[in-house]
């Protein structure tokens, strides 16, 4: 079954969803933010199944978010790089881990994973803010306008 | 087709896109972020077939990020208001949207969405910083480590 498509909307969120949206695509990229580069890499962290892990790549090279490098040469091999377009993907995927650490339940130990600064090993929080005042971003203080078509507009509460 | 499932990972990246990751929940949740609350309201704004929306409201009401209240006796009319764990999910749309409206190819009018501030109608500008610093988070500049297991990650370089 053909899933739903979003890539010809005219709005940021459903077509980026097009791209991230195909399972196991987030967790391919988390991966590679936190280091993974070869096939091996991704199939042994992730138990993703070869012929999954192949079409993500595949597409995630399509869409320009990685980079195909052959690292060896006898026999050829190729790794898989993040492009600057796929490193812009981190806010993404901390903001998500972010909320899971907050949101999800978890036993007493609490959620796995913590980011931390690389240099000092201090935790870091992550938080959106606004980059004229420094403020936090907050979902009442904004909102999204159209600065051209509605084709993707949800009607106004009446 | 059962979809891959994510939900019994020990790690907050795939629990969190095993909710956010069915086909349609991301837009579901931009639309209500943008005030859309009533069962009409999304199926015209996103043109969501109506067994799907039952569905996704469904489960994001099972997982406390809607909740289901009453607005109206006769007939007796629900509607659909974010928790505060849906309204969480902010900061995760938003860095969708930032990273759609940055690295998405757009024709010369570019992205049809801006977010600005509600009172004074200016554009915000979105970034990710470390709360104790001010300062942007950057890929390179943190790491995620185990405060506890290891079973999700992946493999480091050799």
């Amino acid at each position: 079954m053909r899933r739903t498509r979003f890539d010809e909307w005219d709005c940021s969120i459903a077509r980026s969803v097009d791209i991230l949206g195909d399972w196991w695509t987030p967790m391919v990229i988390r991966s590679a933010l936190m280091g993974a580069r070869r096939f091996e890499h991704f199939t042994d962290g992730l138990g993703i199944p070869r012929n999954v892990l192949t079409e993500r790549l595949n597409r995630l090279v399509d869409e320009g978010i990685m980079v195909k490098v052959e690292y060896q040469d006898r026999p050829v091999r190729y790794e898989y790089r993040l492009t600057e377009k796929g490193i812009g993907l981190y806010p993404v995927i901390v903001s998500i881990m972010e909320w899971g650490n907050r949101w999800l339940e978890w036993d007493d130990e609490g959620p796995p994973v913590q980011l931390v600064d690389r240099t000092t090993g201090e935790p870091v929080e992550p938080i959106l803010v606004d980059a004229r005042t420094g403020l936090p971003l907050d979902a009442r203080a904004t909102r999204a306008v159209y600065v051209r078509g509605d084709g993707s507009r949800p009607p106004v509460d009446t």
